[in-house]
């Protein structure tokens, strides 16, 4: 498999960093993931706007423009020739002189593949516990989850699947996805502050207010429990319903999570077929 | 120059880590430093008992005993023939499946020279600005220095030299260093809770409590500005003093300060003749 690393294609067992570079020092660094389906990169300009938008607010400079970028990306697509897979593109702080002060950032383009959503996406769901914290700088796609993964065993001793942050009960968003609410009068509540605004975030909002009233707003702990639905969106997950958070159990159906799960499926199939 | 990455030693072009490691992927890691002086590690136990206690906390399962670690940390500075150096071992996430969960951590040993404290160490003195911000998991010496790099820009407009992290008006810790103040009574007073303990920091409470009383304890942002002293204790700086907190001038005298560097530096100085 070819990857991209600084300036050059390279095959896996070249595709490393020195160990001066900050992100292994520092952990500082900035990302993005999209995926490309049917040759497809999906929402590749949305992606590439919020990479770029995370380099500059973490005052990381890329050598490339959006559309140098993009003529890699494609490249790398097709030195690999597959049809389906995730795209992974990285900006370290780069090689450091003294281990502190940024660098010339390294970028890494790497293909990862994914399980797509199953057919029977929505007969699954998952279970959440809370959990209080805030992440820095919610607003950048930063590398940083220390918390997220140090919180795994917790996880699984709640027989949970996910996290759900919050910050003295008012809730923010889930490791890797954002978090969402039916109501009983079938309003679509998201939080809208200190959260990171995911792509598939926008696209379910964009589809919702076609059919539902939406709110983006403070959402606490106590309004989530009185929820008649609750799901999470994410480029690997699209939208994926929630039975449980902490004790509190769903009513069973998930119909308004079901037609904006289609609508969203929808906008990504036509997507696909553009070319 | 030698470097040691994961189970061997290789030179500083080797020194390198696949684009996968989780510390590329999620800033997720451990690391120490310590001062070499006249071939002797400073402080070197202290620094083990606490990289492995941070390891554990991060459940990152070191392949190699402390007595296996030392070893190599001394065959590295044999190999290096330099006997003032600074030495930095880092315990990444290692390379995970699905970039996510944690694998088989992977270890880097190098080499990081650095200015040592000048002759006139005490005639300098630096300038802090507060921000509020809580370190994650701030008892364990992660890489996560997201925060401090990014706050760099700010420091610079302040003409400052640094950060002094609270929250709620509460102190905590510079991104690098603890912090102590002097009361006009003489007395030593230094955070006590979200602090990452520095070895610096017990080795200096330690010497204090020979001549003055010392508390650890919770310290507010305006108890600050009523003392008579500041400074702040690491591996790099030892004692440094403070002249400026915010808006806030200290008295010029640097009286207690001045003799709690000159008993710190006795203690490294008898270590380093030890052998």
């Amino acid at each position: 498999m070819w990857a991209f690393v600084i300036d050059q294609f390279v095959l896996e067992d070249q595709a490393s960093l020195f160990v001066g570079d900050l992100a292994i020092q520092r952990g500082y660094g900035v990302f993005d993931f999209f995926k490309v389906v049917n040759f497809v990169p999906v929402f590749l300009d949305e992606h590439l706007d919020r990479f770029y938008f995370s380099a500059k607010e973490m005052r990381l400079k890329l050598a490339y423009s959006k559309d140098e970028l993009k003529k890699i990306i494609f490249e790398l697509l097709e030195k690999n020739h597959v049809s389906d897979t995730g795209v992974r593109i990285t900006l370290t702080g780069g090689y450091s002189q003294d281990g502190y002060q940024l660098s010339n950032p390294n970028l890494i383009i790497s293909l990862r593949s994914f399980n797509p959503p199953p057919e029977n996406q929505l007969a699954k769901s998952i279970k959440l516990i809370t959990y209080e914290h805030q992440r820095q700088l919610p607003h950048v796609k930063t590398i940083d989850y220390l918390m997220a993964i140090w919180l795994q065993p917790i996880v699984k001793q709640h027989s949970a699947d996910d996290i759900l942050y919050h910050q003295n009960g008012i809730v923010s968003e889930c490791p890797r996805s954002n978090f969402f609410i039916v109501t009983n009068s079938n309003k679509i509540i998201t939080p809208s502050k200190n959260i990171l605004k995911g792509v598939i975030r926008t696209k379910l909002i964009e589809a919702a207010v076609t059919k539902y009233e939406v709110e983006e707003r403070e959402l606490s702990i106590s309004e989530i429990k009185n929820a008649k639905e609750a799901f999470i969106t994410s480029t690997t997950k699209s939208v994926l319903p929630i039975h449980q958070i902490d004790e509190y159990v769903f009513p069973k159906e998930n119909k308004v999570t079901a037609l904006l799960y289609l609508l969203l499926e929808h906008s990504q199939f036509l997507q696909t077929q553009k070319v």
